[in-house]
């Protein structure tokens, strides 16, 4: 299994850092990183990861900006990742943190990190132990923040 | 026939396995699940369960949250299942319960219930009774909530 | 020349039929219907009509709800219904009824006839007379209210 | 060099006619009109023009009306305009005058006009003498209304 | 290494020269220029750059006006750039200034001429020393004002 992390020098935290460090902890990934500068050159770049360079999924981490242009930016990101998606039929996770999700710097780092090794696991569920993902699905999985956990009739 | 079953670890309620009990109501049907961790991650998982699992039409089932931050990430999941629609010329049925359309989590369970299961009779009638759709044209059917019925002049 | 007929059994108004009327008036017509739940699943029944059907051109008549929700999913209707056609290279001709166009049920399912039948009568020019279109350009046709005519200096 | 003029019955003024007027004073072009109802059928109109009717380059021009809604379609026309140039790797220019530019009817025929006379000369310069526009980079030109010209530091 | 240098005659600044110029400081570096009038002509631009001119990658320089139109107008070119990468598997750098990012014609200048050269050496980076864009990632870089700068926890 090779799993491309692609990350940007516009991000305030090393998020792809993170991703890394977690997936590290499994042997048997292969890693291949790829830093652009900003998330709308995510989408690409996810995908000469998984044609170019034999990745099977990507981890694509940013952090727009707390303006409303930054929010169209991660639209217009978002929706390249999965054109490049269905172009290839494989996975590229989306982990971005949003500048104002918290509250202060510290917050902040914290949540981009928290949220990048969650993902981190999420890539590897989803190409190693699918059945895993299938035992949680409908439980209100949160990545970052606390779970919502399952609504109750 | 076989009915591809796309959903979410993100989503409160268990909607796909109320979708696979409606369908295996219908003996003759054979399902394939695939979860994924939220709606941006079903449009690529609807494309490989019609492509490379041979299913003949997928139910996508997600629960985006009541933030702006949410319905964006909604829209960009709707727009993809469409794409991904239009990359094989094979239906996948959205089912998206918004969390804000539901009063409180009673009502969310059994709001995501509902339509999962009267879409999952959408999809059968789809592939297997077309014609019983056409003599609902235009009746103004509704899944989850109650029917808006005919407009009459 | 045969036609496509492409609508759904969420709008409350059998906008299909008052199409297939309309189109019937002119005898060398063939007509194929293709009825699904919601406007969402309009783009795929249309390219479905146009490469897997034998349509020359696909009407696709739709009646999104007045909530801000149901604009979006008109949006993405409307998106995939485009794509459609670039990936054709056949026009699909959109017949969208916003619910909060008219002033109550009546006006509705006026509005909902009359736009059906103008935009059929659209579909047979665009195939079999263009040239007729040519000396309406710029002359400000509307199709279900009044035309609003054209802008003099 | 052959150019494609497409353009719409809903337009309140008969752009076409002026952009085929302002071609016609360069007498080595080739014009291929195609009116279709609205705007967002200008897409495809323009893709068959360049692939199915040997045009080098299209104009597609179009009036969308002053409300929200026509906004919306207005929006989705030119995202198909854009995916259309990038499936033939030829340049549509877009002619769009929105109703709500104008003061009145006077003033929107006036501009319409002008901006159609204008989009049609950048139609030539694109295609016959690109070096032309080079000059033109950066200096803040308008078609339709008054330039705005260059700003300085 | 070849450079393709997309610009407008929109902007009211020679972004495309500013770039040229970056670009010039790199003897190994050929540059091929293509001036259109406005953004919405930069994807399909940058793509026959990408496809027909053998560039490596594009810079596409641009600047949307301060009204709500021109935002629309940005987003939909925005869109078109992401999605002619992803056709291409090649980098095309958007460097846009909006008009109200900058408080007068002088600083709207400056802004203009300072992003198009800082972009000029990403696109530098991206293709020659991908290595050294690594190293500065999530740091919090900008192109035209201040770096933000990393968060720390």
């Amino acid at each position: 299994m090779k799993v491309g992390v692609a990350d940007t020098t516009f991000a305030r935290v090393d998020m792809g850092a993170e991703a890394i460090d977690e997936l590290r902890r499994h042997a048997s990934i292969a890693i291949e990183r790829y830093t652009v500068p900003g998330v709308k050159d995510l989408p690409v770049a996810s995908k000469i990861l998984l044609e170019d360079r034999g990745c099977d999924i990507v981890i694509a981490l940013g952090m727009p900006g707390g303006k409303e242009k930054d929010r169209i930016c991660a639209h217009e990101a978002s929706q390249g990742l999965i054109r490049a998606q269905l172009m290839t039929n494989k996975h590229i996770i989306e982990v971005f943190v949003h500048e104002d999700e918290a509250k202060d710097d510290s917050e902040l780092a914290w949540l981009a990190k928290n949220r990048a090794r969650e993902h981190a696991l999420n890539a590897i569920l989803l190409v190693l132990h699918p059945e895993r993902l299938v035992k949680q699905a409908g439980t209100g999985q949160r990545q970052g923040f606390e779970d919502a956990g399952p609504a109750r009739q």
